[in-house]
């Protein structure tokens, strides 16, 4: 069975992967605006892990509506669930795998999709869309990727990696300035995948 | 790193218990409360996964609290749950195992632990409460089964397993007959694994 893994380079999605490998044909994806080169980086975090991987580009205009719904709103949730929605929208609709999953955990609140958003998803395009940390508390995270994974932690101005914030951030970077980035998205720690741990 | 995967026999518990074998040290743990043999039934299951298993008797007073909600509520979600809350919080008051999994899908109701309920377990016993397959939905979880499971279903009455309401019915039954079980549980399909697909 295949499944189509939304790979942002950091260690939710990447355990999420590794957790399938056994069950499933993996192939991670990473979805990119092509604002920056965010598939390169991806691509670079797959070979480490040892799992197929490509990138696909999203349209524009979803990125364009994600920015309205940050400036309008002041902080990054809406803006940042939308483009995940969007991104397993468009995985969904290539039917190419019968699974598409991400690394959502138990207590995300961003990026997240809904119950009822899922069923919806899965009933529109007859596919099974899973999350295989949804059960999985940030602690109980963290101790699988410390068997698994070399991380590389940091405040998300400092990691470059994959994930939808980079792009959202880099467009409001040439459009409204450093600062105005500063202030739509709070300072928190993102991670990177360095290596796999051979287990 | 150990985990202790609550364990009915059926599919979902069996499901959950090879997802988490390639990570963990895995023991399939079944309580009872010495009203029928579902301890027996457990282990011959258990050694047909080739997992690890032990059988824990929990104090009957729980039962008994789960008889009362039952027969007040006339339908028996909270009686269950009671149950299953109860399992955890013994399993990870005996602190063995520093992880605590259970086969709650994404779509069930009951049993089922709140987010709050969860991290209060965690908070107080220090363990990690874990459910490998709240991500997943019956269809995904049914295709996964397959690869897997060879299982046999039918309606609870007709399916011997190991799982709180086999006892819970049997205690209703005593006391109040057979037509008072019928009244009180929605007739629904109960599954139970008859071997493990070697794959």
């Amino acid at each position: 069975m295949q499944v189509s893994v939304l790979f942002s380079g950091g260690k939710d999605s990447s355990l999420a992967a590794i957790m399938l490998e056994p069950f499933f044909d993996v192939e991670l994806v990473t979805c990119t605006f092509s604002l920056l080169p965010v598939g390169d980086i991806a691509r670079e975090t797959a070979e480490k892990l040892g799992l197929a991987s490509r990138v696909v580009c999203l349209d524009r205009s979803i990125l364009e509506e994600s920015y309205e719904m940050i400036v309008k709103d002041g902080f990054p949730r809406n803006a940042i669930n939308h483009i995940h929605r969007s991104a397993v929208e468009y995985i969904a609709s290539e039917k190419k795998a019968a699974f598409i999953a991400d690394g959502v955990r138990r207590d995300d609140r961003v990026p997240v999709i809904e119950h009822s958003q899922a069923r919806s998803i899965e009933d529109r395009y007859g596919v099974h869309y899973i999350c295989p940390l949804k059960g999985f508390g940030r602690a109980a995270v963290n101790e699988m990727v410390k068997e698994h994974l070399v991380i590389e932690e940091g405040p998300s101005e400092g990691i470059i990696k994959s994930d939808y914030e980079t792009e959202l951030r880099e467009l409001i970077r040439q459009r409204n300035g450093p600062d105005m980035v500063g202030e739509l998205f709070p300072s928190h720690v993102q991670s990177r995948v360095i290596e796999r741990k051979k287990t």
